[in-house]
């Protein structure tokens, strides 16, 4: 038996969306008691983050509907039925950015909210890059555009608000590790 | 007018519960296309990096019913209606480990999962810690133990998925780049 294991009593699936499944729960406490989770399921997710030639990091802004404004982000997208991360990774590095990359750098995974999602998501590097000839299209309902930022711009971005998710903000927390590595060998 | 705006055509809630509300938007797209987006509302979290003063972190182990399995974590918690971030900080602090704090530190805040759910997490530190003496009671639902690693035993729990979340792995690459600028100054 799992640590404080929750057994399930009885599940209910209220929607099965596009992208999220939203599960209640009815579990059985360690302690004998009973209570609800709201469980949201979906299918995982990668963020890529690519860096030119000239050490600078590709974004991307689009819109977030759930927090009705746009934002600005790594590369990223959500797994498809049976995909593997890294195909993901490059599927979508081709599809927003238009570039392909050379081997992919695994950096870490986590789950963004393990409270009431099981979204895992998955985090590499790319360089490398490469302008693809005719790259693959991306969803239809996508409205993106591109931006090339050092890393001391998108740490002001990160100031300011218009970076200002897990991935990303990770992604350059994690990049700038890197930076320092290099000084303190320097 | 913001960036690619989605306008919302038709708004449905599809589950208003505990945690999360599930909601269906028709959005008018940049293009004039109309779409569906499957929009989690989330009242926003804190998680608090509690350090002690043997320069020890203190984290959380609960069962995680969305993973089917324990992680261990950063204490954290939701932001109850109208609550200051700090406020909340400062209570899930006490409820989950007994402990007040001097000043919080705040770090960063970031959207967990910024395509689909408008949860907004706030993250502090926590040192100055003394323990109360009659520690508020968390929920009733909640079964969590304490563990006070250090940070490179917490970095051999980020690789063995043990600590696996967001937050948490955020804040242990945090707590790295301390480290390195203490290491570099000295």
């Amino acid at each position: 038996m799992k640590k404080f294991e929750e057994k399930t009593i009885q599940t209910e699936t209220i929607y099965d969306g596009k992208v999220v499944k939203l599960q209640v729960d009815e579990v059985m406490l360690p302690d004998g008691n009973t209570s609800k989770r709201e469980l949201i399921k979906h299918p995982g997710a990668v963020g890529v983050i690519p860096i030119t030639p000239e050490q600078k990091i590709i974004f991307v802004e689009q819109y977030r509907k759930p927090l009705e404004k746009p934002l600005v982000e790594i590369p990223a997208g959500k797994l498809e039925d049976g995909e593997k991360p890294e195909v993901t990774a490059r599927r979508e590095l081709e599809e927003e950015t238009g570039y392909t990359a050379g081997p992919l750098e695994f950096v870490t995974s986590f789950y963004t909210s393990p409270g009431f999602a099981d979204e895992l998501m998955y985090l590499y590097i790319a360089d490398g890059l490469e302008p693809v000839k005719d790259p693959a299209i991306g969803d239809d309902d996508e409205f993106i555009e591109l931006l090339e930022l050092t890393l001391e711009e998108a740490k002001q971005y990160v100031q300011n608000n218009r970076i200002h998710d897990a991935k990303t903000n990770y992604a350059i927390l994690y990049l700038e590790t890197l930076e320092m590595c290099v000084q303190k060998g320097g």
